[in-house]
């Protein structure tokens, strides 16, 4: 399937849209309707109830979208989060640069410098009109505000939810009571002003991240959990298989992740990581890890290993970041700040800046692989294989006509359900075409009520993908759906 | 209890502190900590699940908080969305001039003309230095930044989240099938550029909305629910009452709303956002409704109630409003996107622009009047008392002593408790201390396993309020905490 097909897709059926459709819309910006909205909640609430709720070492944060400008000094961004961008001097239209000669000379010139680029753009001219480009420049990633009146004061929405946790570190260390390992989640939106938004949801300039930033001792640094993950095997692509243009093979993560402080961690966090995705839904078939090549590892991490999707027109992408940023961002924190609260006291009463691995998801790039993985289409319908727990509707209820008392014996059932699931009735248009609405928006189970209904107080129930149905006692139906739907 | 005294209790126990704080913070932002980051999300989730899951007719959205600035314009925003300030000519501090003139003057000047405020400016120096103030200027409140290199295009950030509502009105009414009534409803970020943000979370720069805009046809009004709502009765203040200088009285909604269209339907969500204010804690004596004044009401509003909450120091606040905005949003939209989608047609071939009415809460404020309802102090502890299914932590499971097996024993209780609440195990410390900890967090239940437990496969329960203990088997223990902890 191409990425334009589920753009299509998405939008007819209410899951995501060009924000201000009606104004021509604004490139790198899209709205959630009304399954969207419910889908995306779903699936932040599962990774809310997977990474905090069930794990007793991980604590939550909600922070500020525009944050102190030092933060962003602190941890590089003002200096380093840019690309370089150039314009036609005829006809005024942009390119990211490192993109365009990728794309006109096939040569991968990510993280080179500045004047390599003016080089070989040289002789490229505007694809669009082939006007002459101006030369090079960068252009910081990060959107710019202003707060307070008479020219206030400059700052930034983050361009990551990452650096509010480490700038919050001294009060999440105390409210963790001062122990370590410990680690902090959080989820909400970050902005990148991207030179050339594209590819639907994938390259957005507001998204959303589900981030965590683990924190350890690096003198203690093994994992309680580690023999629960050692075993755990997925296609795996190592900067040697790809410096020799090896394919990847499927390994155990454990073999693959280095000999570093926080190796165990490591592993335990790129294996949740995989895990957490298969219960929402993403094919692991699509799945494979890989490793940053040094060149493309940002200076700090000592690690990074990314989570790839493969789609069937982009190929493989990246959907999540497993990186290990050493103490990097807190030394930085306690550099810029000058507090000496981004330092920890050891029992022996050695002092140290603690160490960081971060998970860190897209949570847009995250929906496109469950949307691809749970596409379906044969020649009857077109549905999506969601899971359960993360369909936009997860029970609908039908009357099988609208008369007959059906319709407030229905509703009966929906209020019913409604108490413990998403649900949605529908008495308009026949029987077939309202489940076929309802495959399409992948919801897993259909309640239609009946003239039997009536007599012996029992409903049939669908499930979407095989199209079975069962006739299932309506005291009975809560605990018949729970075991169904809930995780 | 003073504003002051909860804003550093809310530090304390890691509910929310400035961003940034190692940098000097940031005024009008705060960041939710480990326990107000679960608050929050607590609250937000049982709105959702009040007003999305468990009504029909109310579907779900969630917008792009950077939108197109011709929904903005549409909106009236870029003209009029102002406050007045003014600066010191010498020590530059600046003032919203409303706000200098009442606490000088203690005339009230909202909504007056610029003009006017100059003249009432004009003996006013400077509160801080002396000094001579500049003539008062408008300032707009919206955040403004640029999409895009080389100069962009100028955007906002959006100052409440309704607009994104109404300008997504098409694809909406499509996705709900074309029937009226329906509502949408949307909880997010919004931003204002408040002059001077003040009162702890009360006026921030950055906050939350839960918003819903209900869409109807001002022919076809009556409510299916009304019977439901019309005696419900609560502390009223009607224009009449405030004109008169009445302190108001306890009175049924519906006996003062008003004769217009969408009158059953006006009562209907002032009464529904009360029912619910009451289910998330806020305690029903504090609270009242607030007829607005016809001149602080926004023009296109035929009527506007605000729910107050009564705060010790601040006295009556808003924390909510109820506005009967009539066709004004989506017409404004017609007009200037052109796009023949905002209008709807009835089965008699007539065309309209459906009428909307508006509950809008402050999720901020909502949380301060919950702190405040819930704050409670004796002798010997402190805490607050929350509905269960608010608190930041649901269960504490306890080992009496931590030896003797019984830390293992109830780190198993707690992964079975953990599957379904939010909990929280602890071992550190005498048991009095924990459940003072846990108190001043407003754990409702705290659970303890004792050398009792490991002969009989009982603990004791302890509900925070009453303090009072009841021993429980622990297969029963799930459905005992089910029924007092979910809503």
């Amino acid at each position: 399937m191409r990425i334009r097909e589920l753009a299509d897709f998405a939008a007819k059926v209410n899951i995501a849209f060009p924000t201000a459709e009606e104004y021509g819309g604004l490139s790198g910006f899209y709205d959630w309707g009304i399954r969207g909205s419910q889908l995306k909640k779903n699936l932040k609430d599962l990774w809310w109830k997977y990474f905090v709720l069930r794990k007793d070492f991980v604590v939550g944060l909600d922070g500020s979208i525009i944050t102190h400008p030092r933060v962003w000094e602190a941890s590089g961004h003002v200096e380093e989060f840019h690309d370089p961008v150039t314009r036609c001097k005829r006809c005024g239209r942009t390119y990211r640069v490192d993109h365009l000669i990728k794309e006109v000379k096939g040569i991968d010139v990510e993280g080179k410098p500045l004047e390599e680029l003016a080089q070989l753009l040289k002789d490229i001219p505007c694809p669009a009109c082939g006007g002459e480009l101006e030369p090079p420049r960068y252009f910081n990633l990060m959107f710019e505000t202003t707060v307070g009146p008479f020219g206030g004061m400059k700052a930034y929405l983050r361009p990551e939810t990452a650096q509010v946790i480490f700038a919050d570190f001294p009060r999440l260390y105390l409210g963790n009571r001062k122990r370590l390992p410990f680690a902090v989640a959080q989820m909400g939106k970050a902005y990148r002003n991207e030179i050339s938004p594209r590819n639907f949801l994938f390259r957005l300039r507001e998204f959303e991240q589900m981030e965590i930033e683990f924190f350890f001792d690096p003198q203690r640094d093994s994992s309680p959990f580690y023999d629960d993950v050692k075993d755990y095997e997925v296609l795996t692509l190592t900067i040697e298989d790809q410096e020799r243009g090896n394919p990847g093979e499927i390994r155990r993560v454990s073999e693959v992740v280095g000999d570093y402080p926080g190796r165990e961690w490591m592993v335990y966090w790129i294996v949740e990581s995989l895990r957490f995705l298969e219960l929402a839904g993403v094919d692991k078939g699509r799945l494979r890890i890989r490793q940053q090549l040094p060149d493309e590892r940002a200076h700090y991490s000592m690690d990074t290993w990314d989570v790839e999707f493969h789609f069937d027109d982009l190929g493989w992408k990246e959907i999540e970041g497993i990186a290990h940023r050493s103490d990097y961002d807190l030394s930085r924190h306690y550099q810029y700040s000058r507090s000496d609260k981004y330092k920890v006291k050891r029992e022996d009463g050695s002092e140290f800046v603690p160490w960081v691995i971060e998970p860190s998801w897209g949570v847009e790039r995250v929906i496109l692989a469950i949307l691809y993985s749970s596409f379906r289409r044969d020649e009857k319908r077109t549905w999506l294989s969601l899971k359960p727990w993360i369909a936009p509707v997860q029970v609908a209820v039908f009357p099988l006509v609208s008369k007959d008392g059906l319709p407030k014996k229905a509703r009966e059932v929906r209020d019913l359900l409604l108490r413990r699931f998403v649900v949605e009735y529908d008495e308009k248009g026949s029987i077939g075409k309202r489940y076929r609405r309802h495959d399409e928006i992948g919801t897993p189970f259909a309640v239609t009520v009946d003239h039997q209904t009536l007599e012996d107080n029992t409903v049939t129930v669908r499930e979407r993908d095989s199209m079975a149905q069962e006739r299932v006692r309506i005291e009975d139906l809560l605990d018949y759906l729970s075991e169904r739907i809930e995780w």
